[in-house]
């Protein structure tokens, strides 16, 4: 067992903060990610709270602020769950940094995505609770303070948009996969926030405010932002470029390995496909010609409506180098976009290109 | 003035059916289109109605049928209005037939899109009043018969899901632009669909169906339908391919004119960009270098949250040919697909690839 209890062959970016996803092989084929296997994405340190005097406040635009324990939110709200994908908005940076450099960012693999079933109390029940004030457009969290954090990194947090946060399906989870939320993944009570990227899923949760304007916190206000491909990296911190929020459509492929040797012939391939906010996967289609032919993948069943899609195909392969394409359409007949190359943007954030495994077959 | 007091200048695809857009040039630069340019996309005749006869059913899963008189609708429902932005999923479906033919479809440019501001009942409140069902799952629209419909010629309908149908946006519409709705836009009612394909927006309204299950019109069931590539047209009429509904991210260059000559030196690019439901345009980018470098086009102001943006930017044109190249990305950091080649489906609906206008300049 690796460090966080996570499996022997995962893939460590960064110690510290704690950056970690999986094997595409582990991830792959199972609808609900182990808690072994859930990738780890951390700008601070690992909080260990202590589950007895841990307190969420609720306040701002609210009539009755709230302080909250956890016997307080497991007793007064019902308990729902939900099983969601969360997906970094840096997942499959690495290959957008064959394009073009992307210094001082993780370069993730196609796994910084995963699926739990999460259960907890429903944000919208305990915003209702406090009882909403009418100019509250805004529900913003902030983690808990850590200890041991070092000088200059800024306490973690970001904001939903109210008609998100009152839908139903955001939870302040205290359980993960069915047993209490493990300590990397953000004990005792995180926001899950289906739809979203995975950065307004805020772990350690200390605090919730109402207010008018979305989060001021540095991760939202100043990182988390789409830039211009020719900006200064450094505009982000000033506010510019496009704010991330929503989810958007993206797949992968998980086998066959990137530069995989492999017998010619029938050869399973297969991935994940994971529609944004309000959408649903459509189809997937897979190519062994770099994209003049495609066939339909089987999408399997969901495991819930805010989860994503594990697809497969079985395709016959010729002796020689192939390329293997892959790209998800959306309810909306959206498709993903082509080529990382148009896609590259300082930061790295939310490449959707379509997914490309290079391998080689072998004659029989 | 040409046929149902359009413009002159109207590009009629279709007499009989009456199909028609403007020309770009009659369609850029307002955010509210003016009646005689707003397009026209039918599959059957225009319906010839008396408004102090017609009626309109509410039936299904409701407590309560009703039949509505137009009195009716304006005396118990309040009044509503909303700026939204109309486009048929055929839209720009010539540039997709340039990649391969689509036989039998209108040829639409890049105009079989428009904005009105549409005034009449929330389709909520109607069916508020008639008393849902929990069993209610979709709400189906059909238009009236026509009195000199061919033989063969389907009705037309569709349905929503019921999220949608309950959502306050989607109207029962009297009035376009501050006047009664003009006989070829739906007179004297029809549904407006914000956020959807334009044929969820059924004219010449007649029924309203509370269902379990969606639409099995025809224009639903068995047209509309994204299908694969390699796909036989007739298998969008067995109901296979994706169903189209919700709209996608999509954008326009409106001028300069495709093939236009014109003055080296600064030339304003405009057009339209239009994201589809529940996103916003972000961001609209334009190159004249076929997509090396791209600056960001000034966005304008939004007519309202349902309505697309009409965008500018000048550029500086050196003499020689020129390709003008626009995208748009959303609120989701969707950007649109690159290339129509990989969009072409036999029926040619959602060319929603980014659009490029080729100008020759000549020198000073």
């Amino acid at each position: 067992m690796g460090q966080w209890a996570k499996r022997d062959d995962t893939i460590v970016h960064q110690e510290d903060p704690y950056n970690a996803e999986p094997t595409p092989a582990a991830l792959n084929h199972r609808p609900v990610t182990p808690l072994d296997t859930f990738y780890s994405r951390n700008h601070g340190p690992i909080q260990q709270l202590d589950p007895h005097t841990w307190r969420l406040d609720v306040d701002g635009l609210v009539d009755r602020p709230l302080t909250l324990s956890l016997a307080d939110l497991r007793q007064r709200f019902a308990q729902h769950s939900v099983v969601a994908t969360l997906q970094c908005a840096g997942n499959r940076r690495a290959e957008l940094s064959t394009v073009r450099p992307i210094p001082g960012q993780t370069l993730w693999g196609p796994a910084a995505i995963s699926t739990a079933e999460w259960t907890g109390a429903a944000l919208a029940d305990v915003l209702g609770a406090a009882g909403l004030h009418q100019r509250g457009r805004h529900v913003a969290f902030v983690e808990a303070d850590a200890t041991a954090r070092p000088d200059g990194v800024a306490l973690f947090g970001g904001s939903i948009p109210m008609a998100k946060a009152t839908a139903g399906e955001v939870l302040l989870a205290w359980q993960m996969n069915g047993v209490p939320l493990p300590v990397v993944h953000g004990a005792p009570v995180r926001v899950v926030v289906p739809g979203y990227i995975g950065a307004r899923s805020v772990k350690w949760l200390r605090r919730i405010t109402v207010q008018e304007h979305c989060s001021d916190n540095y991760f939202q206000a100043g990182d988390y932002r789409l830039l211009p491909a020719d900006a200064d990296p450094a505009e982000a911190a000033a506010g510019h470029g496009l704010p991330l929020g929503v989810a958007a459509l993206n797949a992968a492929i998980l086998t066959p390995d990137q530069g995989q040797s492999l017998p010619a012939g029938p050869v399973r391939v297969s991935g994940y496909a994971c529609a944004g906010e309000d959408r649903e996967v459509a189809r997937v289609d897979v190519s062994v010609d770099g994209g003049q032919r495609w066939r339909q993948a089987d999408l399997g069943t969901a495991p819930g409506p805010w989860a994503w899609r594990l697809w497969q195909l079985v395709v016959d392969l010729a002796p020689g180098p192939v390329k293997i394409t892959a790209r998800a359409w959306d309810s909306s007949a959206t498709c993903q976009p082509e080529r990382p190359e148009h896609l590259w943007n300082p930061l790295g954030y939310m490449n959707t290109a379509w997914s490309r495994v290079n391998v080689t077959c072998t004659a029989r």
